[in-house]
């Protein structure tokens, strides 16, 4: 087993490209990140590409030849769907490859376009990814699941809409200088307080928007970075996944996310470090309340600590533990096939030193990703750090 | 690096199940899989997962946790979207896992269903997996496209449609005795010949059925294997895949199919083998063309000898080199997402001697499955061999 390098990534602006074709978009991540990179395209073993919508979006599957195909790259191509973490499990599957020397180059990363349906349209489609039979035919959609897993959360632990708006303004402020964000605007706790409700408590600044982009990763093996003297300065350690049940009426709490906290587990243990060492964290905030369940999940707080966290500034960008410095899915967007991929370029950016907010993290050695699947029924987690 | 067993193999009759969910085929085909491996669902690490068409057919994406839990399986659970080969690729990369010491038991499969949908949307929904902007624009769906690739191999090579009605005739042969087979009956040269044109050259006994059902395989490493003391005669010594560009219009040949060559090659590298060593092949016969593309990129014959092979004689059950004794996708069924893990769960039955086709095969050490997705933008290739 040898260790894996990120030695480039690339990634389109975030927000509408109405004329863009999804293989467009996904070229230009790709041949920015093989920029990056410094490596040659026909140096490439394997893509993995995260797709969730294709074939109601763009009425386009088997998309992953299709990429390879636009991106000139010669070899083989897979897809992975797993809703919102279809890019977390592709580069996970592409980091367990080159580490087990299967290949020694791999491409991984995703696309969505979105923008291209009507608001409804989105969101009957993005609600595929929850459970048809006993959730959808219920009436159950995004917005009104994560209303639910909400008020739960604030019945157990307290909390209210105000510890939401904190995260929804800290993401804001986080995104001013991401050039690829979709939302380069402050937002005000008051504002998002005003907004219309969407679900309650969950108003139209506590969801994420609706987003077309693409994200790639280049990943080596440390042998290959060496042999071809590429600049790969850090390296992913750990990669973690977990799985739960669909519907959230099957699950014994909708107050946690058990199948991140696993990820997050696996993950941790697969690099030997703990939660105390993470410096530094992106995570899966579709909505305000899924960043509060994510730092509990990874174990970067105490089961109802997490809520207070933006309000008492430990998770904004000059708080101990800066969370989500890209934007997040909130701010940056949330092309959802790219947004795996995009957490661990925009990681990647921050440890190197070259992110627009690199400042705030300038001592951080460890950093996290989170990235999930409908309402956490599909988790990834992934550890990188400064290799030494 | 560790060896591959195939502890056990599940699958569902292939045909219509008006009236299941995806969930509860797939659960039946796993749970027989794990029935048959005598493997606890506790000891399943992972769960790889083929579908293709559940955002069209079920208004159901992010299916692999859905069937983890349909299953009893408290893993982490990915789908995998390669079109046809769906399921061929979510093998292979449960494959991979395990020989690379990531997971000792892995369940791999997959699912469709097909038959809830109208002919004339089944088609539709078909043509996802062809290049919408190139291809599907301009009218081509699947019988036409591989109407276009056999006229191409026609006009190069010669052939006709009486050497592949032999095809139709002999896979709907091999099916007679199959349980699982969706159409267990006899279909005549004469008979085929004299079916409605469906795409000139291809009739309507040229081309698969619309097919329900699902597949699941236990892979458990040697050391697993030899620990829990289980029965698992057949391995799995060679994965391999390719890729190619998605429309017809864009390669250099039609009348080839250079991404299985690609994949073959690789999977005899992985174990070892030439193409002289295989004795018996389960092929992706979507039409009966491609039965005569699989055989000629899988080295088995020359670019345009494999044609004449079934009116021969020689790819028969008595002949010479036994090619899909299960039937096929032709007489079999070809429930897209399941298919690649029936392919190997057959093949398995085949060399382990439980087959009611073993007799025809039963000196046979090394066996090969294709799979491929859409007009071979995709194949997969796995070699399986009977174990010393």
């Amino acid at each position: 087993m040898t260790g894996v390098r990120v030695a480039g990534v690339g990634l389109t602006e975030f927000g509408e490209h109405a004329g863009r074709t999804g293989r467009d978009l996904f070229a230009e991540a790709a041949n920015v990140a093989l920029r990056d990179a410094g490596v040659d395209r026909e140096r490439v073993e394997q893509l993995n590409y995260g797709n969730f919508m294709g074939a109601l979006a763009e009425r386009q599957s088997h998309q992953a030849p299709l990429m390879a195909e636009a991106a000139g790259l010669h070899c083989p191509a897979t897809r992975y769907e797993e809703a919102c973490a279809s890019a977390g499990v592709a580069v996970r599957e592409a980091v367990r490859a080159v580490r087990a020397g299967e290949v020694d180059v791999a491409v991984a990363g995703g696309m969505e376009r979105m923008t291209n349906l009507s608001t409804e349209r989105v969101t009957e489609s993005l609600a595929v990814a929850a459970d048809e039979l006993f959730e959808v035919r219920a009436g159950v959609t995004f917005p009104g699941a994560y209303a639910l897993m909400a008020r739960r959360y604030f019945d157990r632990f307290g909390g209210d809409q105000t510890d939401l708006a904190h995260v929804a303004s800290k993401n804001h402020t986080h995104a001013l200088d991401n050039e690829y964000a979709q939302y380069q605007r402050e937002v005000s706790v008051e504002e998002t307080l005003d907004a219309p409700t969407v679900a309650s408590p969950l108003g139209l600044f506590d969801a994420c928007p609706v987003t077309d982009g693409a994200s790639a990763l280049v990943l080596v093996s440390e042998a290959a970075a060496e042999r071809h003297d590429l600049t790969a300065p850090v390296a992913i350690t750990g990669t973690g996944q977990g799985s739960d049940r669909a519907a959230l009426q099957d699950r014994e709490t909708i107050a946690e996310t058990p199948a991140a906290r696993r990820a997050a587990e696996a993950a941790y243990d697969d690099a030997g470090i703990t939660a105390d060492d993470v410096a530094v964290a992106e995570v899966h905030d579709c909505f305000t309340i899924a960043e509060v369940f994510a730092l509990e999940s990874l174990g970067l707080y105490e089961p109802g600590e997490a809520v207070g966290a933006a309000r008492r500034g430990e998770t904004t960008r000059d708080g101990e533990l800066p969370v989500n410095l890209s934007g997040g899915l909130k701010a940056k967007g949330h092309p959802v096939g790219a947004t795996g991929g995009s957490q661990i370029a925009e990681l990647t950016r921050l440890l190197r030193g070259d992110h627009p907010n690199s400042e705030w993290v300038s001592d951080a050695e460890v950093g996290v990703t989170h990235n999930a699947g409908g309402t956490v029924a599909s988790a990834v987690v992934h550890v990188l750090e400064v290799a030494g």
